[in-house]
């Protein structure tokens, strides 16, 4: 059985996810549907991007991801469909696969045009659940569209690395159902700059000299309930591999989070100092 | 592998939609069940009638739809199963058919009457649950209930034409996780009366005199970049047939949306008028 | 086909639960999982123990029921896989069952001893997904766990009997998505105690008399139509067998709830008087 992830900015309330489930089951209905997320903020292609980065591994090889956010077609937003590291991603070329490029060459890119074989009516959506069951049911990339060799990449995704190798400044490009903040910079890129040298992480007015292996590493003691270091701050590298700084035991309504303790929003700037 | 689909008030916090769930594979373990919304305003029956008038047809023939809003059983409530373009529906005869039955009539509709079948602590779901995973099974209608020859009608859902027929007066029936508007303005009654005249769609204090084909037809010059085009209101039929008011790109909680920018609310009257 | 519930406070918009559906069918492709609920108030293991023991008995005998709330192992958390009632239980040790436990033995309880075989980038989450996947595909608990004979008991969740034997004392431990409260007196402890005498449930500064059979038992009158008894507050058992203090058809945001209208709230005191 066939896997085909969702990944849209459709939200949960509208019909609109159960309606797309439909017409991939009325065209495979043999393929199993999982949602990745559909709470993606309206057209935030950075969030997506993250977000399909950081699950994509979790699934089968041969797995579809559909990613529908951004996908009205026009003049700067061809369709695209990916093949790359045995996965599948359908979406717009609209940057959302950067950060996933990044890392490791695409198999094979294909720019959609099958546009002209769907009537009129048809959506753009419905060009996304045709090739997405085209390719569920094994197909291959060449029958729905011709080869290209690059995509669009958002460079405001990437962390720079001081001309001096001394620091590295990222970004906040997510934040989380807990309030903990997610930034660009990753643990690879860590390890390949720090060489071992001690570091302080620096976002204003406070900073962070550790990055804990996880969550629970915060309990320095035995001496005292786990419970006594409720709401202190850290830093770990997530399991998306990217520095996240965090509250221990967030609760938004309750403890409070990295985003409403300490002031940490989308797009803030954090940096990594060596010494 | 038959469908049920669910559309319900229940909300995602609470268990209610994994037990109904668990009850229904513990009937049918084959059945697929899809959610359409959980999300409808709690015992808003209109809502419920948009959502599953502008879904099911994204569904193959033969799925049954089990309507989980309003189904307390009294005097007023009674239970209903109604076969209609090859679908099943179930629900309570609230009215929330209504916006189905405007455009074919029914193939067959029962009322529901196997309650005394069931043990005392049976609650109104699990009769229909019951209902739903008989219909999966390709079980009868006439099994499950007594024929009856109508449904009760919710009017207030209905666009008016005007006596002079020179315009159609509607009301928004559904905002959606954009804050795009949707009124009970059909395109099929739009065609029907416009005759192809010129025509203003008036909502105090503001009018949109074109109804677009798709969203990004409101960038209607080459010249600039979509992004221009961010935040201007726009009309068009989606993909249900009905007239939606909507800002392009909305963002509720940044650009904002045609509900927060345009001050448009549930019930307010949009008309169209012809000259 | 088996099925593998899931509990978590992982929420809809990050990608965690799709991930850890990819992550469950990568390791038994046959297996169905459901949904209980993924909004769990972060780290509220009351509030978790209330939804699984509410929702398991829906589901079939041999279900696999992950509880991904306040999981991370440390010093004061080990982590536990329960038979029970022919259903099987994965959870962290911290008192998370004990509204289960008190109704009925365990069949068997083991501590997961497999940790030691997962490479250290391992979640706790990793080990879990491991553990239901070996009990959905039939495995045994002994194969991933010691023996051990008790877990933690949450003793706040359990409702008090006065000494006289003239009172029941509860707290609030959830408020649903209708905003309808429900505390921890269960119908079997009402009617042990009540002995048929007549009965207050006392919430400063209100009180009521009588604990309805369902919600539209309200309407004790045939003459009014079923609407006049909006927002009338009433008592019911719920469905999970716990007393409920709710509004006639609620909705949070227009009519008022038990919540809002009654100024009830998590962990409020509710007693029941016997006269």
């Amino acid at each position: 059985m066939s896997i085909i992830t969702l990944t849209t900015d459709y939200g949960l309330k509208d019909h609109f996810v159960g309606s797309l489930k439909g017409k991939i089951l009325s065209e495979n209905p043999e393929v199993q549907i999982i949602d990745i997320s559909h709470d993606i903020d309206p057209f935030n292609t950075a969030e997506a991007s993250y977000i399909i980065g950081a699950s994509y591994l979790s699934f089968p090889k041969g797995t579809v991801h559909l990613i529908g956010v951004d996908i009205e077609r026009n003049k700067e937003n061809q369709h695209i469909a990916m093949q790359w590291n045995d996965h599948y991603f359908i979406c717009a070329d609209n940057g959302i696969l950067s950060m996933l490029t990044q890392k490791i060459v695409p198999q094979k890119i294909v720019a959609i045009n099958i546009h002209d074989r769907f009537p009129i009516e048809a959506t753009d959506l419905d060009i996304f659940i045709q090739v997405a069951s085209h390719l569920s049911r094994g197909g291959l990339l060449n029958v729905i569209g011709k080869e290209i060799s690059s995509i669009k990449e958002a460079t405001e995704l990437q962390a720079l690395v001081a001309d001096d190798g001394n620091s590295i400044k990222g970004n906040i490009i997510y934040i989380d159902h807990f309030g903990n903040v997610v930034t660009n910079i990753s643990k690879r890129q860590f390890l390949e700059i720090s060489r071992g040298r001690p570091y302080e992480i620096v976002m204003n007015p406070k900073s962070i000299k550790t990055i804990l292996p996880n969550y629970s590493a915060i309990a320095t003691s035995d001496k005292y309930p786990i419970k006594t270091y409720e709401g202190e701050k850290l830093a770990i590298f997530n399991e998306a591999g990217f520095l996240e700084i965090a509250i221990f035991r967030s609760n938004p309504s309750k403890v409070g989070s990295a985003n409403s303790l300490l002031g940490l929003n989308y797009r803030d700037v954090i940096t990594i100092k060596f010494s």
